[in-house]
């Protein structure tokens, strides 16, 4: 089994809170990042593939159409985007690093024929990095 | 002449937009910097200050004082907010990186009094940077 | 399961030294590593943390939080400090990144109530790095 | 256990081909990556052994026996050179990115005497990178 | 003024020699980058243009413009290519990092009509960079 | 004129004190980079050379004998060292960045006989940085 990894970039605004809390009690647990009018990251993606290369192609997956992949599903839906109004698949999940990349292998794993999808990695800062890997 | 450099780092949502432009132009000119809803960045400053170190101490200026002005005067007033709708010193103008930078520029100038404020690099994204030094 | 990192930096100075141990046969274990007065390096630690994110915050742990206990349990402990003379908890052991590490887990590994410790990270210098993952 | 990582760089040229398949076919599943002329990047190998460091050393592996393992097993051999023309050990192997981590588990594995192999991780460009754990 | 950069990226092949030299004279000078069938490396372009950004844009050249500029005049032409055999304008220039900066600024200096072009730093490997400003 | 620029790490401790000051003032001026035992540092040394590249050899400086210059010069004078007790160069001297790269231009500046030394850089850390370009 090799992993074969590609990285994609966005950049997009987005609050965390939780409507049904109190403004005390999300400024407690959010801190600034519950700023009314948002802020925002550069993210960074890292998709991983498990699987076993072929002899005659030497590849687990073809990197441009994984490539795609990541920018048709994901880049495309979510940069330049606010994450809590702009992206459907965000509706009503606060976008904390941890449920943009649970959202992000649920979007993937089912299109990811060739090989496994073996994890979503997203850097959300320089300091902050949270990695799925499925159930 | 030594030039010395601390980085900075904050995080901060922002929207293209001139409200003196129809929607068409402003679309065309900001692309999907424009998106309504705003999109954002971690963004990454370098102030850099020139001086000659004095032979007791050897230090252009104090690291540690240059990191609390940047702090401060800087990170405090723009990290985890909303650049169009937070920040006092961007009221009105269009928070370009190069608006951001020469912004910055204005309030670091006099506050850095040991050497002399040289440039004010600002990184927007791993490949957007812009630079400015004075008039 | 989603794995949650948080990164922390410090700068130290550190000699590989066993007094147990012949001048000659230490110079031949450490090599520069072993010199007299010391070396030093800017570390990284990366520390991870495993959890399931509640759907009320979904955070397996407040970065904040994270950020505060590496803050205060191990820079403010290592940071500007000589690994060899100034630091309590690596008394009598030699500070290789393995060691610091392993020092750096239990440490940690009480402290992090919210999900569960799953490695430490640690980087001496860009080409050398440690992993501890617990026994 | 503790994991161990040094880092190795090397530039090189290829081309991925495969001499059996139909010149309409190697352009179909290689794209620019068949470029008859060739084309070629800076890598990065991460060698990463596994092992529990003895009290007396505190290192599963000597860092500077590992790193002239590497430089003399695999960076003399491919630094500057012609992947699929000059290197002996790639000699009938297209040269994607995977079967060169796992053509360098090959070499490295038997060698690593202290600790044992644990990952070969490359980086073929900023965006993609492969890891190999054996089998 | 103002120094807007973006960077661009492209892998590509090469080999320095000069045929009017012996091959012994070529070995010396240019060493392993004299190997008969090539070597390559993932280059790092950074165009910077210098301007004022006027008031109602506040941008001294649209990123956008610049990065299409520098995808359609510099990356599509040596992407994926032999700098030796493949580039219509290297042809008869031996493909040192000095000549491919110089080269660019040719071929971009008059394309930039917002702003004036600046420099051309072009980074061949992680230790190895050059800049070129104009004559 | 083309700038060429080559990469130099090493990894050495330091303390800053300046011996005919009290131990208060120390304190005050210098913090924690003023502690006994000292700290230490990963350094990287960016030495920059301007010059124009003649038509045969398209090179401003060869950038092997540039990288064994910064390696016999500077990096083994200084690399696993402690500055302020193992290198004759800096006897007397604080060793700030600033007097360390002032130190490496007195060094390097008659060495350079292909183009002439242009500036010096010093990373000290990720956030700190220092730039001489002599008198």
């Amino acid at each position: 089994m090799v992993l074969v990894t590609r990285k994609g970039y966005f950049c997009a605004a987005h609050r965390l809170n939780n409507p049904s809390w109190s403004d005390e009690k999300n400024d407690r647990v959010f801190g600034k990042c519950n700023n009314p009018n948002g802020h925002g990251h550069n993210y960074t993606v890292e998709v991983t593939v498990a699987g076993s290369p072929p002899a005659d192609s030497g590849m687990v997956i073809d990197l441009k159409v994984l490539a795609e992949i990541i920018e048709e599903e994901l880049i495309e839906r979510v940069d330049h985007k606010n994450l809590n109004m702009d992206v459907d698949f965000m509706r009503g999940i606060i976008p904390t690093a941890e449920n943009i990349a649970v959202a992000f292998w649920k979007i993937l794993a089912p299109k990811i024929t060739e090989g496994k999808l073996y994890s979503i990695r997203l850097y959300e800062s320089q300091n902050n990095i949270v990695e799925y890997r499925g159930d």
